[in-house]
């Protein structure tokens, strides 16, 4: 393994790892479950889980894997706040998509080289890029899966009593 | 820059983002602030704080930058559970140890190559690092800083209402 990989690998690891911690915690919940605030008067589990899939969604188009799978869960997930929209999917519904998006997002990271995530990510115009090249794919990864690590660390206080 | 000068900048710059959220986040809080919970029954922020501190002075021999600073730590906020231990250090002092073991990471960390990077930390062999050589250090930084973004999304819990 060149060094290059060595460093890809890592940052995919950490994804992996943080996919995995969260597809468990949120896959088994039941529909009351995921009612559970993860703290009085904040988000509940389902908004939580829902945000997480609505982000990963989000780098389909911003890695330019193509356009989204599921754009309603923006507006769901992020740009309302929990409550704000009456009709959620379901478990079943929302483990389906969560997992399609994960084999969809971690067969297309499979492709990249070391220089694609090195690489600038749609969110930042080539002319940009030249004077800001930390704005590429992998430190995208890097906030990505720091961000999964977050709200799992908020769900686990929820389900972990 | 070279490419694997690219990716030991994303780490770095990942782990500072979370080490800078964290240090506004819990240097800015009084003592009885610290004393709010982050959810009912659960950690108070001193605990996490502090533990947050005793996981970054473990980087140290983990990093083979030398030993812990603050020994005691480890014992007080990754041993036991809070309130365990009755007096815990202030606010100020909790401050200093913060500010004192981010800054001696942060000088050390400047001087790994990519390839200091990507050797063994002190937790594994030689022998067994051969077998895994995905336990190197840049991986535990990741490690790391994920943990880092677990305990700020439950601080945020607490302080952002």
């Amino acid at each position: 393994m060149t060094s290059d990989k060595g460093f890809v690998d890592a940052g995919l690891r950490s994804w992996r790892s943080n996919m995995d911690r969260a597809g468990k915690l949120f896959g088994s919940l039941t529909s009351s479950e995921l009612e559970i605030e993860v703290a009085p008067d904040r988000n509940r589990l389902i908004y939580i889980w829902g945000h997480l899939m609505a982000i990963n969604d989000g780098i389909l188009p911003l890695f330019a894997f193509g356009p989204r799978h599921y754009p309603d869960l923006e507006d769901m997930f992020v740009a309302k706040p929990d409550r704000a929209v009456e009709a959620l999917p379901g478990p079943a519904a929302l483990l389906n998509m969560w997992t399609e998006l994960d084999t969809a997002l971690w067969q297309e990271f499979q492709k990249l080289s070391p220089s694609d995530w090195l690489d600038r990510h749609q969110g930042i115009s080539p002319e940009d890029f030249i004077r800001e090249p930390h704005r590429n794919k992998y430190s995208s990864l890097l906030g990505r899966t720091a961000h999964l690590g977050y709200h799992l660390g908020q769900a686990n206080l929820a389900v972990r009593k």
